[in-house]
């Protein structure tokens, strides 16, 4: 049976790349479908009724939403590398990072780079704090995989490359490789590998749309 | 090699739970380790630095956190009745709805059942938006799983056990069979399932706890 794999997505969201990134690595051909989030399409409606949210993955027709989710599933339906590790520990192990990266990390980094005023500070020492651990988790490690990427990586795609272009957007740096060392060295080695390189969002046009976040925040109501 | 198998947790913790069950369901013989959460063990704080928090179990000594990624870890490693389903489509889904349970779900209930004054009306609608979708999840199945109590309905055991208890304590009850009926037809038929029921923290026990909370909220401070 021939497979029809559709990805209801957008260009430029970390959690759609995510699946872009899975079906590569697995090297499945699939056909990325532009959601207009102004206007959600009908299939995204039906595919997603819970959350109405990008990205969806359809497997021959069935759906299947969540951005970690349906890596797992890419990673246990096609043939391939492995991005999730055999081993269970080592799996258990992915799976706690990509949950930190999700649940403590990206909302923490996030609402510092947009913060503003006698908040800024605080919120800056709370980024530092899952940044920390982070660096500390890297610190041996090529890629938070080991030696080759993996689920772990993929999921810490907005870390990885969304970060810098809002931090050139807000004027807002979190990350240093003064205070972030080992993390920095990651971002270097992730951004030069071909999987990443080759299938990145283009960075001017981000630049454009968070700049453009920039002075619609600071506009008169 | 035997196996040694200890967990880090609480007898009245949904979390901590959620690994009891799955450690049942497979047979696996283990040894509960009460933390004090008011002044927690060496142990824990080393077996689970990043969040300091239970569950944790140790499993021949290496420790895993989380307890949705630890009851993953156990239906991988340990041999029984499995609790994920074996199919990727089906697992995908299985993993959607345990992520929906505790990002959308346990925030909105938990919030709803301790509101108060203006607040009440408003988080009591976005619960039971949440618990309407659970309900509609249910209308054609005896469990999430399917024939027999899986990965969701481990998940679910705070929405299937405290729920009720918590609602007795405040006064604030969210979950009727008019509103509910495929969601109070499943909590039947869970609370009398012999997994759960035998390995329930005390009704009582947890009801004079809440009860307690609520003192102490209404107190002046």
């Amino acid at each position: 049976m021939s497979e029809e794999v559709k990805l209801l997505g957008i260009n430029g969201s970390p959690a759609s790349r995510r699946v872009e990134w899975a079906l590569r690595i697995k090297g499945v051909e699939y056909e990325l479908i532009e959601e207009d989030l102004q206007n959600k399409s009908p299939l995204l409606l039906q595919s997603n009724p819970v959350h109405k949210k990008i990205p969806v993955l359809l497997h021959n027709g069935k759906p299947i939403a969540e951005s970690l989710v349906i890596v797992e599933y890419i990673d246990e339906t096609f043939d391939g590398p492995s991005i999730l590790p055999k081993d269970p520990y080592d799996r258990a192990d992915a799976r706690f990072w990509a949950k930190f990266l999700d649940e403590k990390c990206l909302p923490a980094v996030w609402k510092a780079l947009w913060s503003k005023g006698e908040e800024q500070e605080k919120d800056k020492e709370e980024a530092y704090e899952v940044l920390k651990v982070l660096d500390n988790e890297l610190k041996d490690k090529k890629y938070f995989g080991g030696e080759k990427i993996g689920f772990v990586d993929i999921a810490a795609n907005f870390v990885g490359f969304w970060v810098g272009i809002v931090e050139e957007a807000t004027g807002v740096v979190l990350v240093t490789s003064e205070k972030f060392p080992h993390f920095c060295t990651w971002r270097e080695e992730y951004l030069n590998c071909s999987q990443v390189k080759e299938n990145m969002p283009n960075r001017e046009m981000l630049l454009g749309y968070f700049k453009g976040r920039v002075l619609a925040a600071a506009a008169p109501k």
